[in-house]
């Protein structure tokens, strides 16, 4: 495809720059280390995300307030404390592993291809996660951003079109400017929607090895590439 | 003072961080060579920046729905094509004509205080620039912003409170978590009415040569500095 209309990559960041699931699971090794908690941290990875498309469903179509990811994060978090049977954790301790979403690893690939990319375009997170998740996330992680953007900053949630619109106003680009790059389709289509070019960049152990998501590209997709580095090379950087 | 609960430090941009008037003097030199405009460029920038403040409390005080600093900028332009009678700009040179507020220049010693600080504090800029502008800025100057944060998240200019009360949610932070950093005393007045800490970092040739602004430290600021490297000594960074 022709990229020379490109001016900014706008990437989703959980799942497709940073690997939640083995982060969580390795910060509840230490957890059981240090605190003698002794619980699946895969299951309970995985369940911690599985509320997390729910909660924010909850909000975009109205039975919640506006809240923000840390506030949805914590919410589940506290119903997954009975649940997993974790007792013990003081208030500090619980908002401590609440913020394991600030800490999150990158893909290997990831701050490579950042690096490449951004010689020729704005790099922008644009991610569910809330401002401050994504500031101590690129702080922890290196993450080479010129830009943090939210949902939090459209008070929507991806899919939802204000988040990507905001996100192409803010930059002061047309919708056809910015380039969506997303493991996860329903968030490219929600881009595309609004005008958004799209690059697709599957992520198959995301949700681990006992899941298969659907990964096949959806033939309206700009690019599809493997990872960030093999991005940066079809974008020509 | 005490640092230690100091997490983030939100930066001014115009005067602060970055030198717009020598920037749009030598711009406009470039500018006569290659349109042959002969206008005083130093009285140009000027009666640019002086026009800045009046507009923006035309937003603040309801006479203007809200602008970005991008769409005041231009509207000042307009008046100031006709009143220094230069003509034959196309709408695209006008454009970049505007963009000059994209390209200003740092001071000598922004960057290399900025790394400092960095590895420390988030360091953000916070100001009345808009997200696009302080991006392309960023990316043209080298700034190594942890997160770029505007008045134009508040829809509000400073010194009115929602722009650092918008900032310090965003951030995540209580507002005696984060130092505000400018070289002007309204900015950090308006930011310790909020309960921001506060370094005032004077800037003598900001308006040039022949204005002398009034320097003096308000006592009730925490930090004085002659630069963003005094400013990392006084940090201790």
């Amino acid at each position: 495809m022709d990229v020379s209309t490109v001016k900014a990559l706008t990437f989703d960041v959980f799942g497709t720059v940073v690997d939640w699931r083995s982060t969580i699971i390795s910060e509840g090794v230490e957890l059981r280390k240090a605190k003698g908690i002794n619980v699946d941290w895969a299951l309970f990875a995985d369940a911690w995300r599985a509320e997390y498309e729910p909660s924010m469903n909850l909000v975009r179509r109205g039975g919640l307030p506006w809240r923000n990811i840390d506030a949805l994060h914590r919410m589940i978090l506290e119903r997954l404390l009975i649940e997993f049977k974790i007792e013990g954790l003081s208030e500090a301790e619980k908002d401590d592993l609440n913020r394991v979403w600030h800490r999150l690893r990158p893909w290997p690939d990831v701050i490579g291809g950042l690096k490449r990319m951004r010689k020729r375009f704005i790099v922008a997170a644009l991610s569910n996660g809330n401002i401050a998740l994504l500031v101590n996330m690129a702080k922890h992680a290196g993450l080479p951003w010129d830009c943090v953007l939210s949902s939090e900053l459209a008070k929507h949630y991806k899919p939802d079109p204000e988040v990507y619109q905001t996100a192409a106003d803010l930059l002061g680009l047309r919708p056809d400017q910015v380039m969506m790059v997303a493991a996860h389709k329903h968030d490219l289509r929600g881009a595309q929607a609004v005008g958004f070019k799209t690059a697709f960049v599957p992520r198959p152990t995301e949700f681990g090895p006992h899941r298969t998501p659907d990964l096949t590209p959806d033939p309206s997709f700009d690019l599809v590439a493997r990872d960030l580095k093999d991005l940066a090379d079809k974008l020509g950087v």
